[in-house]
């Protein structure tokens, strides 16, 4: 007999009899794949002695599960678990049996939430975590588009929009501004999507399966892993150096592996904020036609570029059709109305827009209305102008205070381009601990651990785009004291 | 050796060299599984020859091959495909290399969209298919809780939510209304949804494993299906009568089969408007718990009865919690804006929260505070009153024109709730031909076909929520022109 010990743990307040408790415990181990059909049960008497209870409660726990079909009697074993539960057998092993007493099913564990990557601002609290300043925001004007948005489109109100790929007013926007800003063919696909969380999610569901080996940059966007992760995709870390995403590693990669796809952020990259070299781009498109890999560009903060020309992206050169590229309105605009689009050849936004009705049938035709007529009427592009030159002097205004304050502790460059500040923190310094004493004194930050896929190094991304000079030269004042009063307590 | 056939189709502007293009062929039928490690290859002269090529062409193709590690020499079997591709092993055997030549990578089969459920107004159409009449939306009181909700969480706009369960006003707004109009439990779990699809779609993702056997009604929701279908799931069907969902039936299903959970919509059956009886919600409730069945209640047109009193849904008598219920905004209000939710016990919500972070991040925290609003100042529920008298005189008005001008081909008794009609129409008709004929005379209906999972009876689903009571008669009256086309033509 297999060595087997009842995962039994009776939930406070289940009303339940002990036996039903005892049999749904039973029930439990054999979905979640810890005891399999044909095993062998201990006898009613060894299991109530092992457990402290009556003989009669096991023996009518095990009447339960027999009437139930999960166990058997089988002659000369005594009580195995039923060989007949073919669809036990097919549910993979990741299935645990993490279940509260009154949901009855097992549940698809999942990652600890505590790790939030975005923290709720709260009053007093500096975070250099924003994507945007909401305070700078033309919401008078927003609110303007969607009512008349709303009001345009009441007759036909109550049904369904006819499409899942957008509204065609904004896709026509859309594709206008990437064709004209950022070379981008107005033959290729687009797709309006809720931020660019749900292209990355859609691309994943579509094109990758289980088992599927996709090259990400490292440290990056630790955030989108999770959806490839969740699909049983194997994640294969390329190094990033000041040139962006080292070719000649993944070169070297793709040599012993069969990549299916590259997960990029050439513009900005996230969180180290270097841009790729031009040569790098040529090698990396080559080596995607090559050997038929699927580049998924990410350019999330193409706007945002403060120190020499815009850097066309991926998708400008790409001759082979293997860019797909994801962009959204979150860091232009706002994050809230989550609007992204994802810009592909044809077949694959066909397939997109089909799983996306399957996920939410179709995106808002109001908001998707509105936000056309704010890129159509110029309002998107003069904010994005105006952010810039803002954006700018916050960058510099980080940048001084943290010299001036952490220059001993914190090596980093300014940014050409996006909201973040990527910084190297002295190994001898506890980034958790530092990030919480920090919070005790008012300020929140992100440490860059959660960035990278293996052996994290000591680092800081910090956001400026949501905080006023004034408040960032506060903020970092308040990193300084939570570092002093993290060294004063060692 | 196994006979392989090379699937080489050279596309039309293919500028690599010929060599390439067979290297990738044979590297995609080694992805498809038509090739497995191990497999044999021909050797090159054989290919030459198969392929009309010269010899040194298909050498300088399995020279790359085998620099790309898919295939290997063996030792008295010449060449074999790499026996160490663990990925590419453990791909199911559903991908099929059907992509196009400029995408470069393989495609999930999907459905054609031809059958798209929803149509598009058009001037002069009548389409018998809405699910809210947009004229009479109380459009600018919505546009106005709009403003005041962006403008209030301006401050905040710069930051994503903290949570993905939706904006907690509106979780508490939903919470009071569900438990003074429906009798559900505060105490349970709520997360606010794109539209109950999303609620769907997350509890098939979260819930469901390949090769788990779902109970769906039938005929019934089969929008909703493909989203079980896509996971793997199998669908066994349940018959409806006048009562509702046979659970007789299900339960001789149950008896066969482990069910894992029943999709079903209670209140107002759909597509076929019955209502279950309140003995047969006791026995589902009861086969549920003691088999641990999920009980997916869609109650997507709660609001929306007009003879006898408003029916409780299953979730307000589940005691064992056995029962996720999903609810919608988009019939009672309007579907452009996808809200919806989806109530369960407490460990069932965290994890869709976690599954919805990786689909799109989180809501719209702005239209959410506003449909709080809209809630809370109660012009949603004078909204629901007031559309409840409109759209019983719009049923009448339905029934009345269909006795006088089909009553001879369709039977149909009048729905007790809900935006549509249901009627059985005789044997001989061809419906697929009626519904062409009548939208060449300006009507647009839904055949009922589409709404059952194997061999359709003749049918149709008619809304009548979207039109005026003159609109309907004058649609009813295209209805009959379009069947004496059909007819006439015969």
């Amino acid at each position: 007999m297999r060595p087997w010990l009842l995962t039994l743990a009776p939930f406070e307040g289940d009303a339940r009899p002990r036996f039903l408790q005892i049999a749904h415990a039973v029930a439990r181990d054999i979905q979640s794949g810890r005891l399999r059909p044909g095993d062998k049960l201990p006898g009613t008497r060894t299991l109530a002695k092992e457990l402290n209870l009556h003989r009669n409660t096991v023996a009518a726990a095990y009447d339960e599960l027999r009437s139930e079909g999960w166990i058997e009697a089988s002659r000369g074993k005594g009580t195995i678990v039923s060989r007949d539960l073919p669809e036990v057998a097919a549910r993979p092993p990741r299935v645990q049996a993490s279940h509260d007493a009154r949901v009855g099913y097992p549940l698809e564990r999942f990652a600890s939430p505590a790790d939030a990557p975005w923290p709720e601002p709260r009053s007093g609290v500096l975070a250099l975590a924003g994507i945007a300043d909401g305070r700078l925001l033309p919401m008078t004007e927003f609110a303007r588009a969607y009512r008349r948005a709303a009001l345009s489109l009441q007759a036909t109100a109550g049904h369904y929009p006819s499409s899942s790929l957008g509204h065609p007013r904004l896709i026509r926007a859309l594709k206008e501004m990437l064709a004209t800003t950022r070379g981008i063919s107005r033959e290729r696909g687009l797709i309006v999507t809720r931020g660019s969380q749900m292209g990355l999610f859609l691309l994943v569901e579509y094109l990758l399966r289980p088992g599927d080996v996709v090259a990400v940059e490292n440290p990056g966007y630790a955030f989108g892993w999770e959806a490839f992760r969740r699909k049983g995709v194997r994640l294969v870390p390329v190094p990033i150096d000041g040139g962006g995403l080292r070719i000649d590693a993944l070169r070297e990669i793709v040599r012993h592996n069969a990549i299916r796809a590259v997960f990029t952020t050439p513009n900005v990259q996230y969180p180290t904020t270097v841009t790729l070299t031009p040569g790098r781009r040529r090698e990396l498109l080559a080596l995607a036609a090559e050997h038929r890999i699927v580049v998924v560009e990410d350019d999330f903060v193409h706007e945002y570029r403060y120190d020499g020309r815009p850097v066309l992206p991926l998708a400008a050169q790409d001759r082979d059709g293997v860019v797909i590229y994801l962009g959204s309105l979150s860091k232009v605009f706002m994050p809230g109305p989550r609007l992204g689009y994802v810009v592909a050849p044809t077949p694959v936004i066909e397939g997109l827009a089909w799983l996306r009705e399957l996920v939410d049938v179709c995106g808002d035709p109001i908001l998707e209305v509105a936000m056309a007529e704010l890129v159509a009427e110029g309002v998107l592009q003069r904010h994005v102008w105006r952010m810039r030159k803002i954006f700018e002097e916050r960058r510099d205004a980080l940048a001084q205070a943290m010299r001036s304050e952490l220059g001993g502790v914190v090596r980093f460059r300014p940014p050409a381009g996006g909201p973040t500040v990527w910084c190297e923190v002295d190994v001898d310094i506890d980034v958790a601990g530092w990030v919480e004493r920090a919070k005790a004194r008012g300020v929140w930050f992100n440490s860059g651990s959660r960035f990278f896929l293996h052996e994290a190094r000591p680092s800081l991304s910090l956001s400026f785009v949501s905080l006023a000079p004034s408040e960032l030269r506060e903020a970092v004042r308040r990193m300084a004291r939570g570092l002093a009063d993290l060294r004063s307590r060692k």
